[in-house]
């Protein structure tokens, strides 16, 4: 791959690895602006509405800018299509403990004019409202910001 | 999560990080089953063909039961829906270079009775059919074997 | 078709024959375990919960172990799939008067290793929420277990 | 149910019902139009051409009116989306064994107007390319001609 | 194109366009049946409740035959799969300020047994529920009534 | 709405209207980018193909850039989806008689800060493989670039 920084696997790394292990593995963070925070719902509108607050209040996208939510919106979306697999509509009858996510923002490409982009991923859990009842889910989507 | 052995993340690990990382980290293998692999075209049915003959190959899944294929299908579907965001059809119209992925088999829960699970772990690029034009993709999938 | 059993068109009889018509009928059931239920809403949630309910206090799948509610839960997506074909999410702004279901839980094949499988079948009507604007509607999944 | 005639419920024992068993349901066929037919390929529109060919050859619709051809050609991606479960694009790389299919025309129901309705019903199994590494699977669609 | 009447244009000028532009542009809106509405939120449910309710208030259809709310039901769901560009079920998270619609009745083909169809136009914004958050969104859906 | 200019609505009437109809029309196009073309084919790939030369061509995106063919890529798969009503992975069965598409690139946003965003329509018809087997369609994709 020729990204020079590649925003994607950080947030993925971000989303799912624990303290501890971030500091094991620290990966290298200083060229890109980034952020995590917890959904505890699969309530689809409240998760995207946790994770455009948290991209805000860390100022990682503009609040004034509508191409920027419209970027992450869109990056939102795609990775919750790696979590519910293909059937978002579907996310709001299961309910996860434990859903972590991160946003990633940052310059993936040598070439000045590729510009800016966000990374959104979520690492945690999905099944049914029982705990253990429950396994492993995953998301990753990417935009140009 | 009270999951003993996460297989999803262990499978989004060897996935995505590179030989050196993976000493670094040295996530702890011992309990599981799991193989790496690449491929190196988005034409679904040769994604999926490569994955199921790797884990086939290094005895992940046995070839002679219909029941641990059908797992392994379901959990590579699910985990194309996070690489393609919910357009699996579209896939056939995108080149990929570099696509790693990895097949972990292990027993996630402490309870005795919840046997056996798998996951299936995609990362890479996906993109225009040229160099660079391309961005970042992740997917996972488990299922029950 | 090699497969001994047939579960697949055995739910797809119990949801849709009538008492008169099974009896009839009479498809052996001696080697499957099943049971059938209503479900008179088109809130996808609340199918899904009469199915699981009526699963776990017939005994068809044990309330204890989370793999067996995994599998009976992608069946019921999939039966659900071709009740909505395709748009699971559109299901809630529709109403179903007399939407039947069945869970049969066997061995289909002949070979010992390919061990439990489960279907789920659901026949009923879909439509405006007017007695008469309405058609017909049917689903099956089917799922190792 | 207020409908006179069930042609779903009668397309589906068409495709699913052996000739014996037929003969023991007698299902009552005078009020409506049918054909059956089978498909032995997953191309999904090789499944459609057959199905399209099989209507128009034995007159269950006309080869001159469009709307007629567009009344059954939706009521088919109904009915796939029930064998594919939601993955009409995916079908390609799956391979089937007797995938057998009915049309059904008539009036399904008591008032005039309501005119004339098509149903297609599949059934079959799906799965890998070798015999036994396979499942069942249903589909049912409804349309107005 | 061999139609001599446009349906599914006529729907996307009445939807879209100002009555200043409908002015100098006067589509001939002679041999068609129509109306125009407004929505102005994204719960599916109420969306299509609207169109349903202005389209049989307007006696564009009748609201006596099943067959003839099925038709214009499809054909709305058609045009919502473009406006929300195949994510019905994600379309209550958004909300929209003057989304527009349409709905045009005739006969498009010079056939006389082709019959009457029906086109469904929506025009409009879609974006965050805050004013100028917002982008153009546009659907067409056509059906044989 | 709020919007200075709108680009979608461009889009759609360079897509749709005739030439005489646009010259009566007139639609002020000196503040964007545009090109239109034709695909004659729903081979998916093909028509993507169709309007990405034609748009680089035009040089409405930069060849350059992979962010600007990102941003389009995304616009034309929205447009897609209205086309193909949210089955794209179906597409590749049906032919098109004279699809029509345009790109439209401009700032739609009284804001500086929002920048350029592009459009993408396609207007035409859709059937089976014979001439007025077919209605029309119709799609709009938007995106910042």
């Amino acid at each position: 791959m020729t990204q020079k920084v590649k925003i994607g696997k950080l947030a993925m790394l971000l989303a799912s690895l624990s303290s501890e292990e971030l500091e094991t593995f620290h990966p290298s963070l200083e060229e890109v602006q980034y952020c995590q925070g917890k959904a505890g719902s699969m309530d689809v509108q409240k998760v995207i509405a946790a994770v455009e607050t948290a991209a805000k209040r860390n100022h990682i996208i503009s609040q004034e800018v509508y191409r920027e939510t419209h970027a992450l919106y869109h990056a939102i979306l795609e990775a919750l299509q790696g979590v519910t697999r293909g059937q978002i509509g579907v996310g709001n009858m299961m309910r996860t403990v434990g859903l972590r996510f991160s946003v990633v923002r940052g310059r993936p490409y040598e070439k000045e004019e590729e510009g800016e982009w966000v990374a959104v991923a979520f690492y945690g859990t999905i099944g049914a409202p029982v705990k253990g009842l429950e396994h492993e889910t995953f998301g990753l989507g990417i935009n140009h910001i």
